[in-house]
């Protein structure tokens, strides 16, 4: 009878083990997509496309070319040789080729060139194609890093990982950009947030975070909102003031920017990314940073509780060229136009204990001291006029007793956006959703 | 101006060093819930809750009792000393403690008992206070071990994590299981499984990985499904076989199991958990399986063409009797039962390269070889009536070029319920959804 024993037969070699020269000299054997095909003067080149970066092969004449197009799949057993041209510095001399794979059909776009150049429409309707340009897929290795950053941060940090519902009975964020869903007759609704149920795992766990779906049926169309986005969010019990949340989302971004210097150079590289210098993160009072933005960029001040996307700009701007700093938290939001657990600031409650980060002059995340008494909950909801009854298992936890608490949402799409500099947030998405896109 | 640098300020000490006892003698400050009080003769014994331990505290006569009650958020000082009754070996001598905050109510369950012998209903509707038992707690944190070593694994062999949309134009599974959605005036799903986007993503990365919600509108109650649930997903290119993919979760397996045992032990231990031997995994043909068990158990078979629940308990019995293990791959599924991107076994194609994992007796995950070729594919959805044209997206990868792949889906939630003996799977999930649940 067969078993499995968790072995893996190593047919083919890693093509990064080649590239990276550790089998230099001897025969080895590599599978990978053929990316690119030249002819120059009786010799082929051959691009041949790994997992994360890409080998040169050389072909013999002896090779038989008729068969080979862009986007096959091949097997090739060559000797690697260092050439200083190649990519990687190395170069395989293939003795011998396999197709494993054709496609059907020429590609709808000439995806080994380095710029693709393609409208967005275009772009993100071909997107299962695009993405295999290696300047597309350098994208989402970064995102993969940031994202493999935030849980090795919270993780080292005493964290839990949590899994909870997107399909949800009420709104944490409110408001009218609510997907609706009809639940075997019942009304139900996707998540904007998981605001609700981190707070009630902060009551199990102390700390927890989770990396999942949010939906968010925004009717206008930015360069700043997707209708779904990935939200890597955290809340921790135990805290002296907000300032703790926004100490732990700092030390993220420091492991954050030493993971992907280390270990997605050569994708940093492909997209001329910066890392930008996170040693110290200035903070400004929201009142403080309008105020400063406006002085500083001559443009008047017209919505006294809020950040207008302009004034986002303006200060991200100013913290660039006055502070030194690509990030800059902006504290004690107004309470008007923060949600109802925020905590009103004892010092004025006009004001809240919260904070968003702006990064490049986009808000990037949003947190703050959540209230954690249930009286001052309750009234705090009556005086918006809701209804507590309609929030009695989420009520449940500040009734049990719940320690002093914050926390954070963290969009990592824009935060890709921002660092790969893609000036729409669809480039930071792999198949983004939008007022017209529903597909791939 | 403020800055941030990163620095948490490190107020109080973790619970987990002093119930290890690394800091025996010293005066401490630590914090934490009240999860019991207990007085006995004059002496008050105070259970603090950390995220992963608690801490007995001693509390002297002249700490003022009066305001404190369970599920107080409080901060304690005092000297750890070795007390072999104490959970963990050590117990704390409160010099000094103080109250961050209160509940407001006595607590519904009393959930510092050891078991709490609620009904299911009460127990999820009580889900936000019930989590806090320890017991409870348990299972949570055996999930995140599983989680996180399902992605050490992947991440060790090179696959790249994805997030791919969950509001999506069409179902990868079919049939009328699908919630339904309005999208701008459009109509929606969500995604019964990320398939098609990771099939997607193999001719971008090869390997790639995703750990996210999917929905199934089942519309019947069972102890096996749920409405909504964690789908670990892997896809993988350049495959012999689909034998690789089962290697893969073999490995996957054997590092969970290791995980668990070095970092969730005193979980483990809480729920009398037996980790199961996967060192080998046995596999049977699912005709053969259906045979050795219908005759071991003298069960006739019904149905040709799927695997009932109880032939699944069946199969899993003789897998534990005849071949020693908790769980089995069941190899070779009918063609009929598989979906249409299942590769047909080309030496008879009633069969399909496809596999379930049964553990003890439950199956917790599908997985096998895709079709890769173009013209095989369309086929295969022509003689099974559907139309290729509302697969455009899906089938550009196809036409472009893929490697002969497969991958899996394995359900978080059985896997942990069956890892933790529970016997619904609604106790593996934090806040369950069903046909009449939708909160909390």
């Amino acid at each position: 009878m067969k078993q499995m024993t968790g072995t893996c037969r190593p047919r083919a070699a890693k093509l990064t083990d080649v590239t990276q020269g550790s089998s230099q000299g001897q025969s080895v054997t590599v599978r990978g997509m053929v990316h690119a095909l030249h002819h120059m003067g009786g010799i082929t080149f051959l691009t041949l496309r790994g997992p994360k970066s890409v080998l040169q092969c050389v072909l013999d004449r002896e090779i038989d070319l008729q068969e080979i197009t862009e986007e096959c799949a091949v097997e090739v057993t060559g000797v690697p040789r260092k050439e200083p041209r190649a990519p990687g510095g190395t170069e395989l001399a293939v003795t011998a080729l396999t197709v494993l794979s054709r496609p059907a059909a020429p590609l709808p776009v000439p995806i080994s060139k380095r710029q693709l150049k393609l409208n967005l429409d275009t772009e993100l309707s071909l997107r299962p194609v695009v993405l295999r340009s290696l300047r597309e897929r350098a994208v989402f290795r970064i995102q993969e890093g940031l994202c493999r950053s935030f849980r090795e941060t919270l993780h080292g940090l005493d964290f839990t990982e949590i899994h909870t519902p997107k399909i949800v009975h009420a709104g944490a964020e409110g408001g009218s950009n609510i997907f609706r869903l009809d639940y075997f007759g019942r009304k139900a609704f996707l998540a904007q947030s998981p605001q609700f149920y981190k707070q009630m795992m902060v009551g199990v766990y102390e700390r927890v975070f989770e990396t999942a779906p949010v939906f968010r049926a925004e009717k206008h169309s930015t360069t700043r909102h997707l209708n779904e986005y990935t939200s890597m969010d955290f809340e921790m019990g135990f805290i002296d003031s907000f300032e703790d949340v926004m100490a732990v989302e700092t030390l993220f971004l420091q492991h954050a920017m030493e993971l992907l210097a280390s270990e997605c150079a050569s994708e940093a590289e492909a997209l001329a990314i910066d890392l930008p210098d996170v040693s110290r993160i200035p903070c400004l009072r929201f009142d403080e940073a309008k105020e400063l933005a406006a002085e500083k960029y001559h443009r008047p001040i017209r919505d006294p509780y809020d950040l207008e996307p302009e004034e986002e700009v303006n200060i991200g701007r100013y913290a660039k060229e006055e502070l030194g700093s690509d990030f800059v938290f902006i504290t004690h939001y107004p309470s008007k136009k923060r949600p109802f657990y925020a905590m009103d600031d004892p010092a004025d409650p006009k004001f809240t204990l919260s904070f968003d980060l702006l990064f490049r002059g986009m808000e990037v995340t949003t947190g703050g001291q959540r209230i954690h008494d249930y009286q001052t909950q309750v009234d705090k909801m009556l005086s918006r006029g809701m209804d507590p009854g309609a929030f009695e298992s989420y009520l449940m936890i500040h009734k049990a007793g719940m320690p002093p608490h914050g926390g954070l949402g963290i969009g990592l799409e824009r935060l890709t956006a921002r660092l790969c500099g893609l000036e729409n947030v669809r480039y930071a998405c792999l198949f983004p959703r939008d007022l017209s896109r529903l597909e791939p």
